[in-house]
């Protein structure tokens, strides 16, 4: 992987789906991508979510495209007359498609598998492109550009994330650590917060607070590209909420 | 409600937050908000998710309150410097942020609650908007134009809905009914699903494949402003697969 000290490496994720939009469909790929980009060095910086109609995914993608490093697309890759990636990506790039000759060779080896005109239509791949393996079930996914066309079933798309990972050109990993405050609320964690913030521009420190079964609070995430930085400021924190008599103080895993 | 039978009404869905872009928070109010505005008689069309930079949601929301009937914006109305959903709809609307004299009275009467400068932070609702009232916790969302401004935290979020629904001018409310097929994969019910969809082209009809304990299979789902319609288009679907020979066929709950 190459390393890029100077300037963030940026994705956005394009998520196609008139399922999603409807509320019948929880999305849950956009978490997992981040994820997965954010240790190798990418982050996600901006997401869409657009109904299965060409036009509005075309606008999309080039828009993401031209703006970030990379883009992500999930969702509309099947067999059925409503997944139309394939075709929208092809449109995005002013390329044809074509059936890829390694996925038909799949299909036709595959016993008891009718090659119907509908799984044709999953072997068509925007000239130029490469494919992204499928080590789960269906046909594979693929990339063209700085686009990644991949599943949008969750577990399918997980798979395939495993073949773009390789392929990413990520910069310095961005770490976060978690300080959790209980039984204060943000109005008073608030001016703590904001001195250490505006003592660390680059950095980002953000609030999430929560009011449950476990006591009010928040948790206080900070964010960085250095760990050195980011020790330096976590410390600053919490002795800043000290000095505001704030002590029910503790650090814990960033991800809970 | 007043009725649209001419055009469809719709919204997008803008959320704010660099938790849900850094994959630490998984976004659930897409889905709420598209369901409860469903059953009002609005679809949602798009959704975008934006990071906690002032240009990025300041341009995000004018591209798409200028395109859309409704935008919701969701997250960053808290006390912390990261909280700039109000300062970025008030930029967007080229109007000044003032103190909302109700919330500010109301800060007052909670007792050992202290006016700090952060709470204050919250009381800020762009000139010209109206409250949306908070009857779970913290400070109210806003409405300014056709934007409702909410809560990220979803149980707040929720509640704040509440508050939105009667004020939203729908139109006809689409109705879904989901055909569920068994034992058959999608490349094979493509077809008549496909014929289907092209007798009924001002419908939606999308295929979620499954492949799980449960079998091989796929959701078909038909989406309609018209009851009539969606009966006939559902019986020509049942009658085309078991053309096909495709009889493991049930209709199910739409949610399901």
């Amino acid at each position: 992987m190459e390393e890029n000290v100077e300037k963030p490496v940026t994705a956005a994720v394009l998520i196609i789906g008139d399922e999603i939009l409807s509320g019948r469909t929880q999305d849950t790929n956009l978490r997992d991508i981040s994820r997965y980009f954010g240790v190798h060095g990418v982050d996600v910086v901006e997401a869409r979510v657009v109904p299965d109609v060409l036009e509005d995914v075309v606008a999309a993608l080039n828009a993401l495209r031209a703006r970030y490093d990379y883009v992500v697309t999930t969702g509309g890759i099947g067999p059925t007359h409503d997944d139309i990636t394939a075709d929208c990506v092809a449109a995005a790039f002013g390329v044809p498609l074509e059936e890829h000759p390694e996925i038909i060779a799949g299909m036709i080896a595959r016993s008891g598998y009718e090659l119907t005109p509908a799984r044709r239509r999953m072997a068509r791949v925007p000239v130029g492109g490469e494919l992204i393996r499928n080590i789960v079930a269906g046909p594979p996914g693929f990339t063209i550009g700085n686009v990644f066309t991949l599943a949008g079933v969750p577990n399918i798309m997980r798979g395939m994330l495993e073949d773009v990972g390789p392929r990413l050109k990520g910069g310095k990993i961005t770490i976060s650590r978690t300080v959790r405050v209980t039984g204060t609320g943000e109005g008073v964690i608030a001016a703590p917060l904001e001195a250490v913030a505006k003592a660390h521009r680059s950095m980002s420190l953000g609030s999430y607070p929560f009011n449950g079964p476990q006591g009010v609070g928040s948790n206080l995430v900070l964010r960085s590209r250095d760990p050195d930085e980011l020790a330096i400021a976590t410390a600053e924190l919490i002795a800043a909420l000290a000095e505001k008599g704030i002590t029910q103080v503790e650090e814990v895993d960033p991800a809970s």
